[in-house]
């Protein structure tokens, strides 16, 4: 591949694109369409912005990520997390409604766009990794929560607010006075009608001679069907009247030109909400294009998804729109629909831009509670409680990390609930970290092999003292591996040969080749010598670059066995403590 | 040992405490003592303090130290670095010579002695791992330099400032045309004197008929004469009206018990200085301490020592002291002169307690240049230019993390330094976190080992493929274990069967449990089995506490020569693609 094409990769794609991919794509496209009419409107009332934004934000980025992203079948635009996290931090700089507001949320597109496509270009991908599987499913779980409370308010027909779960409780329950019936009969139905599409519209669909496949995709229209019905309800029914909140006008046409703001305090303020929608963004982007791209033997190449996503969000943040990603049910339509390259999210474009062209009269009077059932139903399968007990299970630090996560998303809001997730994996890996695993270890009679003496009955000799260290020597254990060989040897009084067996060890950092020395000199005092055996060949080579070979008061064995043998012999009497305290001039 | 010592090491070794022990105590304390005035002194004034505030810190916090330091050995009091660090942190609230200046060093002590204490008590010693050393030897090397550059002013009697190298440089550039003939004379000569009492002092002192160790001793005094030397200069020659600064004044009496501040805003202002203040005094001094208890075979238990930094700091702020720590050249001394317990260093307490009560007015005269001339031939012997060769012939990225944290710090000062030290390592360890070793192997003729294809005339057959991972699998390298196998799959078509050999595998984090599981649907997908082989016994303990084993397409063998021997036969037909996809229930 050129490296032009690396870049851009429709140049591979589209040399290849003929009648059938075309005809395969556009009915992919259609059925996305449909899909994701309502679902923008949705996210974009969940980001606290106006309606239409949610449809702004499904067309230019759609163009973009088909011409710079590597997934055949990704479809990006607004998602229920990213939504959340947009109305977390410009609800942080303005008030909802306000053009303020709108701008934050524009310029919190064009920043993260930026952000994506530099970590890409800079081939940062691999940062994503800081988040680990542990602390995304605590941090979904609890945006789904989260959302799902704060659209209850809708269902309810009150007013309310709030950016962690207990300000949302509070004021639902101050609120709950003002239900409004008409408001709570639409949503509770359409909540319910919508939970049972999910799971009960497809057998029917079957039974009644559909293919399973089409059953499928038929189903997936069921928040149209939802739409349609409670706006005729609306309309026949007069309930505006009657209190029932309303989308109301929504602006025809495309999508206009916008200049995201410059203003640097502004940019300075949004910087760090920017980088965790941008990370939370490409994380949950990444895992549906891999899953997908496996499906079909294809790969994706992280860093120039970010450099797709990024010209997503700029596209998005020059047309109007606010930060989008790719989205996880969209992507799997989209895939099962046929799609077989990036043009399937061109065409989509096409037909978002045809429905804010023509049928946003049509959805003058749609509930706003039919919006918020929409993203209930849709949040609440984000909600994952078999994770905590198989974390439980498996490993404790992993659910620590797991239950921090949630716990202060929940209580304390999105952006610190991702930072605590990092921080919390980071600690408690960087603890892990600085005690690896080691052990003293003998020979098993009668072979060439060594093991654990804790675990085996193996051979040792009292002057020979064998650790086997089973991992990389960085800067992070390498105190630990002073104390512990030093330990070791206070242990054993007759000590005078210490073996490291470094078979399981990969690399030696500067640190650790420090510690190596200072514990050689250790020994050295007290007059011990200390050996090496079984050290890998990059290891070694990279040893010698280095000064400690030559100051080394033992050898470097080839295996662990020859050392063993060789030291076994030598019962003489102890060397001469030599003092390198003052040989190394530190007086 | 029971709980109750282990918190207070003095029940421990005063048990044994007898009048031979108290003689060598004693003996180094007074030449610690002689030692310690004009350092003291001279680094209260590098901290922008008033001299005395130096002897106050060298007071208290040594009884402190004594009390529940782990040590036996470690003089602790003002350090060069520290001094530095507290100059930079109080400078950014107040300006020198105000009382707020003051309150503010004394606030970064308290500050200081509880973070120490809390990370001790909840044993987050490891924490200091963070700083690696090619970070913490640039570091060091750059506030060397910038310490040394800081104190020419008062060599030339000029005026200046600056917390940065190019400020300093910048402001001795502007004001050198004020130099004062005489402070530059006596300047210049003492520091000459001190470079020279260094290296030349000792042989003269062993020609003369002086025990090496006692000339060595002796040597040390060499600042005392300077100091009196300069001050008899001062006084005979009425140097004082010709524009050569004194300490002048210094109050006469014991520590004041002062009480620091605690105005949160303040303490929120001091908080990450006094953060950085804490663990670069902690390494700085644990590594001292761990050196010479090595040397007699004593042990220092490191949390511990972060309770006696905390005390030995909280006793400096209600002292009218400011952050002291374990300081290099004074340890060594303390050992070398004999000292046995901990108890020396109280001994230390009450011999400058007497200086500050009875020898301050004889100071009246001295030269501040004296001090100035103390400090630089100090630091410079910090300054470590051979680091920075070594880590480039040995390891690229531990240069780097070095040639940053000098840069961030002479251009940036001392807190960004540390920090950006800190975040260079913390990347770079990640990004090789997230790339770890892993081979495809195949079996050396006529034996049972396996080994990397790409190195060894080795049995491979085209439809097993064998993957050894080398290192722990955790979240940091989940991501790339899953590209890693499904590119090596991807580039054998024939391949029916992956073995993961484990026997260098020594945990499985949930991420990579879920990576396993994911490579395993995948793999599942495409007709292929996965199979593990070599499985240490507490990760197969903890796999089968999860779902996996049940899930897995293959099978686990206890060898890899088993698995190979067994799959190799597997000729037949490739299995049915199973569809996990549906079977997961994602659509």
């Amino acid at each position: 591949m050129n490296r032009f094409a690396r870049y851009l990769p429709i140049l591979e794609w589209g040399r290849s694109y003929d009648r059938l991919t075309l005809s395969s794509d556009m009915l992919a496209a259609v059925i996305v369409t449909i899909m994701l009419i309502p679902q923008s409107l949705a996210y974009a009332m969940l980001a606290g912005l106006p309606p239409v934004v949610g449809l702004y934000a499904s067309i230019l980025p759609l163009i973009a990520y088909a011409l710079f992203g590597t997934s055949r079948t990704l479809a990006v635009g607004p998602v229920a997390v990213v939504s959340l996290m947009t109305a977390s931090a410009a609800g942080a700089v303005a008030a909802q409604g306000t053009p303020e507001y709108l701008e934050a949320a524009i310029t919190l597109a064009v920043l993260s766009g930026v952000m994506l496509a530099v970590m890409g270009i800079l081939r940062l991908g691999f940062l994503a990794n800081l988040l680990s599987h542990p602390v995304i499913s605590g941090f979904i779980t609890a945006s789904g929560i989260l959302i799902a409370t704060s659209q209850l308010r809708h269902i309810l027909g009150i007013s309310g607010g709030g950016d962690t779960w207990p300000a949302m409780l509070g004021s639902l329950a101050r609120n709950i006075g003002e239900t409004n019936f008409w408001t709570l009969a639409i949503g509770a139905s359409a909540t319910l009608f919508l939970f049972w599409v999910r799971r009960g519209l497809k057998p029917v669909l079957v039974r009644i001679g559909l293919k399973p496949r089409a059953a499928e995709m038929t189903a997936k229209a069921g928040p149209v069907l939802a739409v349609i019905v409670t706006i005729i309800a609306v309309v026949s029914l007069g309930l505006a009247a009657k209190g029932v909140s309303i989308v109301g006008a929504i602006p025809q046409g495309l999508p206009p030109f916008a200049v995201p703001s410059f203003d640097l305090g502004l940019w300075g303020q949004l910087f760090v909400p920017a980088l965790l929608i941008s990370i939370i963004g490409f994380v949950e982007s990444v895992s549906v294009a891999q899953t997908l791209a496996a499906k079909r033997r294809q790969r994706i190449a992280p860093n120039q998804e970010l450099v797709g996503l990024g010209a997503s969000n700029i596209a998005a943040a020059f047309s109007g729109g606010y930060p989008v990603t790719g989205g996880f049910a969209r992507s799997v339509v989209n895939f099962d629909a046929g799609a077989q390259t990036p043009a399937a999210g061109a065409y989509t474009a096409v037909g978002i831009a045809l429905a804010s062209l023509f049928l946003t009269p049509l959805l003058f009077n749609l509930p706003v509670a039919t919006l918020a059932a929409t993203i209930i139903v849709a949040v609440l399968s984000l909600v994952d409680l078999k994770t905590p007990i198989k974390l439980w299970r498996y490993s404790k630090a992993d659910f620590t990390a797991h239950a921090a996560t949630i716990l202060v998303t929940l209580l304390a809001g999105v952006e610190s609930g991702v930072i605590a997730g990092v921080a919390a994996g980071l600690l408690l890996y960087l603890w892990s970290a600085s005690r690896p695993h080691a052990a003293v270890v003998g020979r098993v009679p009668e072979t060439e092999h060594f093991r654990n003496v804790e675990r085996h009955d193996v051979i040792t000799i009292p002057h020979v003292l064998s650790i086997r260290i089973d991992e990389g020597l960085t800067y992070l254990n390498a105190r630990w591996l002073e104390e512990y060989v030093l330990e070791r040897v206070a242990e054993g009084p007759l000590v005078k040969h210490v073996i490291l067996m470094c078979s399981a060890v990969n690399s030696i950092d500067a640190s650790a080749l420090e510690s190596l020395e200072a514990i050689n000199h250790r020994l050295a005092d007290g007059g011990i010598a200390l050996h090496l055996s079984e050290v890998k060949g990059p290891v070694m080579d990279r040893l010698e670059r280095s000064h400690f070979l030559d100051e080394l008061s033992g050898e470097v064995f080839l295996s662990q066995a020859r050392a063993f043998a060789k030291l076994s012999q030598d019962n003489g009497q102890p060397t001469e403590p030599t003092d390198h305290w003052h040989a190394r001039g530190l007086i």
